[in-house]
């Protein structure tokens, strides 16, 4: 009724001047240009010759410093205060309300930051990502140093002109997780950080249970690739609204929700890294191609600008919490087993469960185990907070990484294409993106506990094949929103609390007790 | 020593308003958003997912309108006015005077166009391609007829906005190879239709002297690609500045000059069209990586943008007048016959080079030999007069064009698919562009003539597989200047003649009078 009433206001008013109809079409303008800067980033990262880059990042820089001045010239003000009295009193959760709001506070931002800056910045992430990867690729930390110390400089320079109270990364972790602080994500990465190191030493001891020798056979690539296809689709990531194809660093990108990019990388030896790289990244694919047809090209139709904890949690619920699950495997493993039949005949299905799942430190982010994967993401958290400030220089970081390392997993990495070198995300400006990644792995529990609760067949689904009752729940309950809400307001509209680490501590306390004890 | 005094001139003039050095650093930023919607179109035309089109339509709309907001603001004006005043007298061909005469001419015409009309037009090419593609995949010319209708009512739009002395088409002929009008293609057009249709008569009589049955066997695809990938590298072209992908049109793409990308198609059956399209892309290719350093990164750096008849008279001179050679074949058919030695086994050279060579009546343009090419091209030139005054109604193009196409050839298209739907052009709202290719195929044969009066030993480089003579001729002479040069001004530049048909026919009656009279 309240809504009701809403909406012909609402609807009388749009008779009138139409101002929030300006405002949407105004900012449609700004996300076309921002989607035309994530096809040529996807294909440079995919297809791109590589003596293309000096030209792409000049043609990355000009797009997005036109972006930047279209979206923060004086009629987005104008238009923003025009169509708030427009649509006053709409529902927080209504389309109008939230691409005000969303919009409103990415301008309030945007504002502060020189055109100059944002054509410099850009202009320089255009061309680190190649630095980087040859960087990498020759494991020569050296030759990316100057890249990443400009590109650090900068991320200052940011932090200053967005204004912080306590540390220049709440600036930086503002833009990517709007109300969460600096503080706050220190205290939820101090509450379980014990608790994990605690698991992992409990689950060395017992690490002899369990052996992944069945994933480090010779896979064909061309049969992995199937594979993965086949679980993607069985998810209900619709191919004729995306693809998949192979780039150094896997991600996914959204141009609309009817096109969705994924990309994953093959290995000959080892199974896991294409196998869970495709599901993680159909995670997120799922989660772009469920947008509400509503926002569809508005402003708010952009998974890659939203909450990336929120982003987590869905390619870590698929990847993981589904992905890695006793009950999944029940139902997969006989097909992985027809497609690899001179590997796998002699695995039977607990050793393969038990394969995909062993827990031991690992030099590689994206190889890691659901157990010390936010221990990767501390340490990165916490050198990101060093270099911020210049308490750790550059020049010194490997070292740095080295050392934590060594602290947190008790082992070194033995070069630094292993170590400091691994990650895309700083080549590409991506400061203070990461504790994203921690804090969607808690999200991934709360939220698939919630769906349980709601959905109680969903395990039992799940052992079937069947993914669409916890795809329907998670398209109602969360992608259809788009970007609407930050992750504090999605996650206490879902599931009335706050974001919280027990619920993933007791899942994985609860999985490999099981897996390493019981044997 | 003019030259000289002019730099000077102009490196002192430079070091105090700079005015030349902001006009072309806001051109490169309306160059990069050039670039940007091409990246757009390159990526829907190979690799995006089939429900993408909506969304990309508008991404393609809001990146033209705002290129064509940039460029047509006043501030280009006034750069292109106090530029021109700071680099007076600078040389013809120097890149200062090039960049401001052809930003000039362009600028006064794209300021006859709304931005509203720019972004209608580009919002319906968007959506156009893929409902031609269905059409013609379906063999359904009344699916695409309203939209063909549409975009026929855009063009008409166009060209009074653009206006025109005499007919419509000179408004469009103008943006393509400005200088040129209607009456000079139609007296061009008219001038060599007869020797054709006589050379292709008197080649009627002997058709049974030569068999194409040699090139329709099967090819594996994998194999034909190979091959491809040789010649092209052969020629010149630098696949780590490039690469070629499959497209259901096959195109070249100019990101950089050190991104250029071909695509091609492959019939299992047929081996000319992946092989001969390959040729013809590369060279564009070879155009496209030739661009002088100097202009890289600026306005001037766009061959798509530049003279059809230039650009297409580069990929016929690689195509035909080398890659259907006798002195070519010499050289490549024993590589082809390794590749393919079960195919090729009984077939000797003569048998293979006449098999290339082929004259006779086809359905398709870009199957059509060198001899009945421009025969195609004369008929869609006179369709398009017809369809821009209204005398001819897209409902009746398909009846128009079998009835034209029997009167050129004796036969009639046995679906739509091969006839009226063959091309992509018009649903990309390329109206006046076949005039382009025809004229192509004539300046083929008068530059090569003048680059082998410059360099005699071309034609025996070619029998040993040496292209780099030829190569440095056209990039010294052609490709060096990206488009500062109109068809005119560069044919009479290098050749010191206008653009002739009698270099063309005189070269295709030497070449089949030998190959159909003295077997």
């Amino acid at each position: 009724m309240e809504d009701r009433r809403w909406k012909m206001k609402v609807e009388i008013n749009l008779m009138g001047d139409e101002k929030y109809q300006k405002l949407a079409a105004h900012l449609t303008k700004v996300h076309n240009l921002t989607i035309a800067y994530r096809v040529l980033s996807w294909d440079q990262q995919v297809n791109m010759p590589p003596a293309g880059d000096a030209a792409r990042a000049a043609q990355l820089a000009t797009v997005w410093r036109l972006r930047h001045e279209l979206f923060t010239s004086d009629i987005t003000a104008r238009l923003l205060e025009e169509a708030a009295q427009e649509v006053e009193g709409a529902p927080f959760d209504s389309d109008e309300a939230s691409l005000i709001r969303v919009a409103r506070r990415e301008y309030d931002a945007a504002v502060k930051q020189p055109a100059e800056f944002v054509a410099r910045f850009t202009q320089a992430k255009g061309m680190a990502t190649a630095v980087w990867a040859k960087a990498r690729a020759n494991n020569d930390f050296r030759a990316f140093q100057p890249t990443l110390e400009e590109l650090i400089d900068l991320k200052i320079e940011e932090a200053q002109q967005l204004g912080y109270k306590e540390h220049p990364y709440d600036a930086l972790l503002e833009q990517l997780e709007p109300g969460m602080t600096t503080a706050e994500v220190k205290a939820i990465f101090d509450g379980h950080q014990p608790q994990l190191t605690a698991l992992i030493a409990a689950i060395g001891k017992q690490a002899n249970n369990v052996s992944d020798a069945p994933v480090h056979q010779h896979f064909e690539i061309e049969k992995q690739r199937e594979f993965g296809l086949s679980i993607s689709k069985a998810f209900g990531f619709d191919y004729n609204r995306g693809r998949l194809d192979i780039s150094v660093h896997p991600f996914e990108i959204q141009f609309s929700r009817d096109d969705v990019r994924l990309t994953t990388r093959y290995h000959e030896d080892f199974l896991n890294p294409a196998l869970f790289g495709t599901l993680h990244e159909t995670g997120h694919g799922l989660h772009a191609q469920g947008f509400g047809t509503s926002i569809e090209g508005t402003y708010l139709s952009d998974l890659d600008a939203g909450s990336g904890a929120i982003a987590e949690s869905q390619s870590r619920m698929w990847e993981n919490v589904v992905g890695r699950s006793r009950g999944f495997w029940k139902w997969a493993y006989p097909k992985l087993k027809d497609t690899f039949p001179a590997q796998l005949a002699k695995v039977d299905l607990e050793a393969f469960y038990r394969a995909v799942n062993t827990v031991r430190p690992r030099f590689i982010r994206v190889e890691a185990d659901e157990a010390t994967y936010n221990l990767h993401i501390i340490l990165r958290f916490e050198l990101e907070l060093e270099l911020l400030t210049g308490k750790l220089k550059v020049a010194d970081l490997p070292a740095a990484w080295n050392a934590r390392f060594e602290q947190f997993f008790g082992i070194v990495p033995p070069a630094d294409k292993d170590g400091v070198l691994q990650d895309i995300h700083w080549s590409q400006g991506a400061l203070a993106y990461f504790p994203s990644y921690a804090l969607g792995n808690l999200l991934s529990a709360q939220f698939f506990n919630k769906a349980v609760q709601d959905v109680p067949s969903i395990p039992d689904d799940i052992t079937r094949g069947k993914f669409d009752t916890l795809l329907n729940w998670a398209t109602t309950n969360l992608y259809q929103h788009g970007r609407k809400f930050t992750v504090d307001e999605l996650v206490r509209r879902v599931t009335d609390k706050p974001i919280q680490w027990q619920p993933y501590v007791a899942y994985l306390e609860a999985k490999f007790k099981e897996i390493f004890r019981s044997w």
